[in-house]
């Protein structure tokens, strides 16, 4: 199977959120992140990872996750929402130094996600948009994982969930993932960052 | 200007949310509300009404609220996230028996509303996305306004917000709210019964 995509540039720069520099408040005023700048004929502003997803999908069709079918659509956009618990938990589990106290509440959501998972992907036998949300806090659990010394992921992740990590063996394959993806030693250093200290190393290996 | 769209026969089942029937659990088993089943050629289930409105927008183009051009979509899909704490605020509130604790959050919820509020509509000169999330909670406000007896909602709504009474006027006599308002005694006594009672009468003038 050949995998046509047309391909972007694109340049991504890490935001210290302790610390905003003017440059982006001035573009960006709320200061929230991810905002997506697109130099169209005129530079667009697209903030909210949701909205910038979609975003894309209705400014290059061509390459577009969503179907075009409304109710195939309509799904995606629900099964998606599902996985909003599990995404932002996830997402606080990460930013704790100890994380031993809300691998209950991890468990419960990540069960959720291995529930929702009935086909190889979630949208059936190709990525679409719930998988695509889901991925990059799934991955980020994955670098977790490697580098907290205690065993309570193992006890959890990825034993108790075989489909969630069948899934997140092919998402990381995908080329489109591994273009996009964050070196995971610079993840690795900037979530060690976050565990052990009170500030944040917004700029650890830049 | 002459108004077109096209027309489409509707029928509004409530749901008893304290006592979901049997019917309504088989074919949506999570139970949640709204749902919408639409006939095509397969009777189609769309669950939550953010989903709905966009599924309703790619099933029928012809009178789409989004508008075509992707970064404007963006814009109203950003916009209308940014009111979704108004909306829930408004839902809890309305969910009481005694609102005046909670006359602060509203307040400091709606004054978000009214700065957003920066042209007729939210999306500008036409009702968008934003304008139909928020107009039913606005709209649940109105009546709650009408039968709760001591002043503490006017001394914040509408006086407070002159913008976005002005806006409420204007939503209110679209003859597409129109055609789906719920009449306002029918949402007056239903409000009262959850007010008043432990047991909310969700039969109530059905």
């Amino acid at each position: 199977q050949t995998i046509i995509k047309i391909c972007f540039r694109f340049e991504v720069l890490n935001i210290n959120l302790q610390n905003k520099p003017d440059w982006f408040l001035s573009k960006h005023p709320e200061g929230t992140v991810p905002l997506l700048e697109h130099d169209g004929k005129v530079p667009y502003l697209v903030p909210d990872s949701r909205v910038i997803i979609e975003y894309l999908d209705d400014a290059f069709p061509e390459t577009s996750i969503l179907p075009r079918e409304p109710y195939l659509r309509a799904k995606q956009r629900y099964d998606a929402n599902k996985l909003d618990s599990v995404c932002s938990t996830i997402q606080k589990v990460s930013y704790l130094t100890r994380l031993s106290g809300n691998i209950t509440t991890l468990a419960t959501e990540l069960a959720v996600a291995e529930k929702l998972l009935e086909t190889s992907f979630y949208s059936g036998t190709t990525p679409g948009l719930p998988d695509i949300v889901l991925y990059p806090f799934i991955h980020r659990l994955h670098v977790i994982r490697q580098f907290v010394r205690d065993s309570f992921l193992d006890d959890y992740f990825p034993n108790h969930f075989p489909k969630l990590v069948k899934w997140f063996i092919k998402m990381r394959t995908m080329p489109e993932t591994e273009v996009v993806r964050e070196p995971e030693h610079h993840l690795k250093a900037f979530l060690i960052s976050k565990a052990k200290q009170n500030a944040t190393d917004f700029d650890i290996h830049l």
